[in-house]
């Protein structure tokens, strides 16, 4: 089990199940025997050394958990429903709080001292409810001089609730990259 | 000076002074004098009538404060860009703000029960930063079945900072209201 989270930390205990075919409870006390944290700690640990790449805002600016990062290619970042991110009346979650995620990740995954969203199309397409798990997953299409654009999807469960596609505005700092590891 | 802010009750001193002829110092005597409020605090009182009005979320989920309101038509809001909506690398206001502005913008000016943003596109044309006042000014385009195009244009001062279009959903619930009227 330890090899296999190894190769994927992203595994639940469900996963984990299913590959040895045994029952959820055997895998929670194999766990516990052998100390692997569940799988959110391990996110966590994962997460915590993928924060330290992202360039273009501090980590703790990143709305939502980002749990994979390769820059100026792809991203994912989890962010849990809460109640204050909902309206009252509906219990739909806000706008502004699935853009929020989704825009932090575009603005994280760009490997550059300076990105700055220029133009944004978005679409909302299944309501979102407090107490589920957004995951969003950008990905980078392309750069043309200094514009890259960046694809936000972000789902609960496999549903698609919000897709994106942010024009990303960057400084070309190589030069002064390149002086800092001479 | 009463009568003038009767009709436009969003002047300026400096609007006044310019209107009488006179200096502002002058102008501010006058207000002191007539127990007039100062712009803010007129706007606060105009801003409280208008909210009453708001139908797809509760007033105080609007982000901004909304100075004018016809339901259907347009609205107006100012959102003051503090220290906490800025990157602090940089000092620029994060984008999910001015678009958290917009779009409860967009949201409040429906004249429905039920309003939920379906599809977005944003422009970031300046960069804000702290200390600035943004003033978002809404439009309805027109409405198709239950769509309705929102147009908002955010600016600092004259100058354009954000634009944006949104389609929002509404429910059309005609019909319960005229049961509550009658």
């Amino acid at each position: 089990m330890r090899e296999t989270l190894e190769e994927n930390p992203f595994m639940t205990d469900e996963d984990l199940a299913d590959q040895f075919s045994v029952s959820i409870q055997t895998i929670r006390l194999d766990r516990l025997e052998l100390a692997i944290p569940e799988l959110r700690e391990r996110i966590k640990g994962v997460a915590k050394k993928q924060l330290d790449d992202v360039k273009a805002l501090s980590p703790e600016e990143v709305i939502g958990e980002i749990i994979d990062l390769q820059l100026d290619e792809r991203a994912i970042s989890i962010l849990d429903v809460r109640i204050e991110h909902v309206f009252a009346r509906t219990g739909i979650a806000r706008g502004h709080h699935l853009f929020a995620q989704a825009n932090s990740l575009a603005v994280a995954i760009i490997n550059d001292e300076l990105a700055l969203t220029q133009k944004a199309t978005i679409r909302f397409t299944r309501q979102v409810q407090a107490g589920e798990r957004v995951i969003a997953k950008a990905s980078v299409k392309g750069t043309e001089k200094e514009r890259t654009t960046v694809e936000v999807k972000s789902y609960v469960d496999k549903e698609l609730v919000f897709s994106g596609e942010f024009i990303m505005f960057r400084t070309n700092e190589r030069e002064t990259k390149r002086r800092e590891t001479e």
